[in-house]
């Protein structure tokens, strides 16, 4: 399923860490803070939109939001998923898949421009990484 | 795959008009005539989240939802679609399907809370509708 030409956008590079790879889209989690945020990227070059995949990439990408549904409403016990394709800034197809919390900083507005991110402290962001790949297990490989 | 328990939640039936009924969804056109603002709601009793839908549902929203971009994309043509699922506000489980342009009132930020919504005057509302009801053809039946 590999697509050689694919690589991950600077921006979101910038923005994230990678937690592992599905058959299909590279798992990265948000350098903000504030929220377990996670986003999926399919690693397939030159596609904006969820249509301009192949229908089989379609379903594989449900199928991997849906894993990962499921390991974040586990691992953080939410109030609420939040998932979206928005891409108005990085035209690379990325789906957001963010922990709300009654009592996170931007609720219940959507967390795009609401407060300044904040940076990971100690252990934190490890702790969240490995608690998604515990969960995934199998599904996820490393990312390279 | 009607399920007689459903019903629109009230906020969702304050803020848009009924477009049509899928297989599963009904298609809603917000009344904010800002952007071409659609949203499919899945006609099951009790769903908040995407993952709590069966198998069968998930990958029939994602066959609507493809069907309504592709839609939104021959009928207005914009930059990009914002394609969400929040309902931080409004339990009920419900898509969001907005046409995006580089000179629409939020751009490049997503539209939720950025400006007042604006009623639609004259003919408008109707031709978007008839555009949609147009390309979706046989895939979409009256709402009741």
């Amino acid at each position: 399923m590999n697509d050689a030409t694919w690589s991950l956008h600077p921006r979101l590079a910038a923005d994230t860490v990678p937690v592992g790879d599905f058959a299909l889209s590279r798992l990265l989690l948000s350098n903000d803070a504030n929220y377990p945020w996670t986003i999926l990227v399919p690693r397939r070059a030159g596609i904006r939109e969820i249509h301009d995949l192949s229908e089989a990439d379609q379903q594989q990408l449900l199928r991997e939001s849906m894993l990962l549904s499921r390991a974040l409403m586990t691992a953080f016990s939410p109030t609420k998923l939040n998932i979206a394709a928005l891409g108005n800034m990085v035209p690379q197809l990325h789906v957001h898949h963010i922990a709300r919390y009654e009592n996170d900083p931007a609720w219940p507005a959507p967390v795009w421009g609401r407060v300044p991110a904040i940076d990971y402290e100690g252990a934190a962001r490890q702790a969240r990484i490995s608690a998604l790949r515990e969960l995934l297990g199998n599904a996820l490989n490393p990312a390279h």
